[in-house]
């Protein structure tokens, strides 16, 4: 069951939605399926290959929203406010052209946004339907909204970092020698859907050298004494927010000097990137905030990836913390500070936290110890 | 881990496409994660924002068979015979154009077939890399091959088809009166999980008059001794690929009159459908042949939806069991067979068997009993 989101809210991200439109020049935004419906209707919709579609019309242009849904799955959007949202809904059968009933709907656009999302089936469909209509991505509309989180959504991330805190608690359980990554990452899965996830998203146990690609999920390698040992983990809750933290351990051994040292640059630079973190600081700041250090450390050329991604209904949206991204943090942004040192064939490490931005500086969402824990 | 699909298998595929797509007269396939790229080189690909894209060129095109990847998520890629299938792996790192990379590497196409799912984000990149082509579907395309099964991909569905069968078999540990449909759910999912599948897909537990909505997922209606209860169940195997059953019981008594009358009828009409399956058969003869029993039973307002979908990767994919569809069945093609009446506010009931074609007529894959069956 989905948790309901207060109409209140939803009736407020319908009518932003519909000025942020106005703002960009569309005449209609078109939500199929996925976060961005959810976000604005409080359901995610089915993702079959039937189309359903959200209609919703920038302020002053003349359709009526409408989401358009096939017949089968009505019921499934019963149980949402849709009626009060002033939504009306119009259902379709199999040998009905549902591209033909959008493009009804729409009241004569000249643009139209669809969602990021969007399977081409679909974008081609409403192109073939509205053939004189300029298509754009919903994204730069939507994006404004999503990024900027109500207190509302930074609750649910709070509840988010609380439950994944709460595996990372248990690692000793499940992180020891003699262990593949494969039998930790099961019980790591288990926990996550415990401690009050939905799913295991994502589960990273990159060990030893596995940990030196960002990327790695889980092999058949087995955990020896001395591992340094990457555990990058989340899943969302019933509401869909998501959480998503990393943390480091060595396993056994206390680690050598060298990977000591490095691990103290990392955990240096993620304090530092998490300090910079302020209203009217840029993304690109913050990420050269983490970037600063480690490059100064020697270690510029093993930190290969971004600084952090912004989270809510997604794992990744908007904000990135990136080069070249000059956007400005306001409070409500929530995002991960996650940076890491790669050593090819040797191992890795990762530091993540949630932060969300705050009037004068952030909250940190994830509290466990950053240091490099033996096990 | 994901199981290795012979490299025979893919090479043929890959020649396949290449030919199938020259005749459907597109110069190039452009093939993002998911379904149809797990078809042809064995692994579904990460599916986040940064492009992933297998260029794959017509018989007879000059670009060469190339992977764009991001450089993170390259090692993804590795345990794949990507060199033997001659499929270039070119990455790309943050803050370089992914979609200019396509466009150098496509050989000067006029026209693109892009996979059906692919997000309009990668679909209006791709545009704006490639302004003067013409972009199209890949569906039709891909799924002239996807849809005549090999032996490997019979193989699996009988796989699936028995793990699935298991469950079904210990039903009568989870359907119980004074239960919710949500707690027999969460037990039947843990038990597809423990038969064999990597997640359960999708759980309907539609009992009583939520039986009567054939999308209805889970409740907390309490299950009570009488109700006709639904049971649609499945997901993947490792492989990737899709079980899909349905059963429908009565709880506790055997149901009145008017529920067996009208079950048998069910009953008779999917029976005269699987029979109805052989080579030249055309998909819409097999709908009519569910559906005319039906009719004659005086149900044929109940019949709210096709007779099935085709099965693989995809739990919903070509061929589709509908009327208008003139298709004409070939071996090896595999979808469901799933006929259902539904009372709106009193009871519904399906059954629904996966079969494939063979020379002379179908193979079931479900062989758990038809009838109604009194737990």
């Amino acid at each position: 069951m989905t948790p309901a989101v207060p109409i209140a809210l939803l009736a407020d991200r319908i009518r932003r939605a519909g000025e942020v439109a106005a703002a960009h020049d569309t005449d209609l935004l078109l939500v199929t399926p996925g976060t961005d419906l959810r976000y604005l209707i409080g359901a995610d919709g089915e993702s079959h290959e039937r189309l359903t579609c959200l209609v919703l019309p920038a302020a002053g242009h003349r359709a009526p929203p409408a989401l358009v849904v096939p017949r089968l799955e009505a019921p499934g959007y019963a149980g949402l406010p849709l009626d009060d949202l002033g939504v009306e809904v119009v259902t379709w059968i199999d040998g009905e052209d549902p591209y033909l009933l959008v493009s009804d709907l729409a009241g004569g656009p000249t643009r139209v946004a669809v969602v990021d999302s969007m399977p081409a089936a679909h974008v081609f469909g409403l192109r073939d339907a509205l053939p004189e209509v300029l298509q754009e991505l919903a994204g730069p509309v939507l994006r404004d909204l999503r990024m900027r989180k109500d207190a509302a959504e930074v609750a649910e991330l709070r509840t988010a970092g609380a439950a994944i805190d709460r595996v990372h608690a248990r690692m000793a359980e499940f992180l020891k020698p003699g262990r593949t990554e494969q039998q930790v990452g099961a019980d790591i899965a288990a926990a996550i859907v415990e401690e009050g996830h939905t799913s295991a998203a994502f589960v990273i146990v990159g060990s030893g050298p596995n940990g030196a690609s960002p990327h790695h999920d889980v092999s058949d390698r087995v955990i020896a004494d001395g591992d340094v040992v990457v555990i990058d983990i989340g899943g969302p809750l019933p509401s869909g927010y998501y959480s998503d933290c990393t943390r480091t351990y060595a396993v056994g051994n206390t680690p050598p000097e060298s990977v000591r040292e490095a691990y103290a640059v990392l955990q240096d630079a993620q304090e530092r990137a998490v300090a910079a973190v302020r209203p009217g600081v840029t993304a690109e700041q913050v990420d050269a905030a983490a970037r600063q250090p480690i490059s100064a450390g020697g270690l510029g050329e093993r930190f290969v990836h971004r600084t952090g991604h912004g989270i809510g209904l997604d794992v990744h949206e908007d904000p990135y913390i990136v080069g070249g991204n000059a956007l400005a943090l306001e409070p409500g942004m929530a995002f991960s500070v996650e940076p890491g040192v790669y050593l090819d064939g040797e191992w890795g490490a990762r530091i993540e936290d949630i932060v969300v931005v705050t009037d004068d500086g952030c909250e940190r969402l994830n509290g466990r110890p950053r240091d490099l824990v033996v096990l």
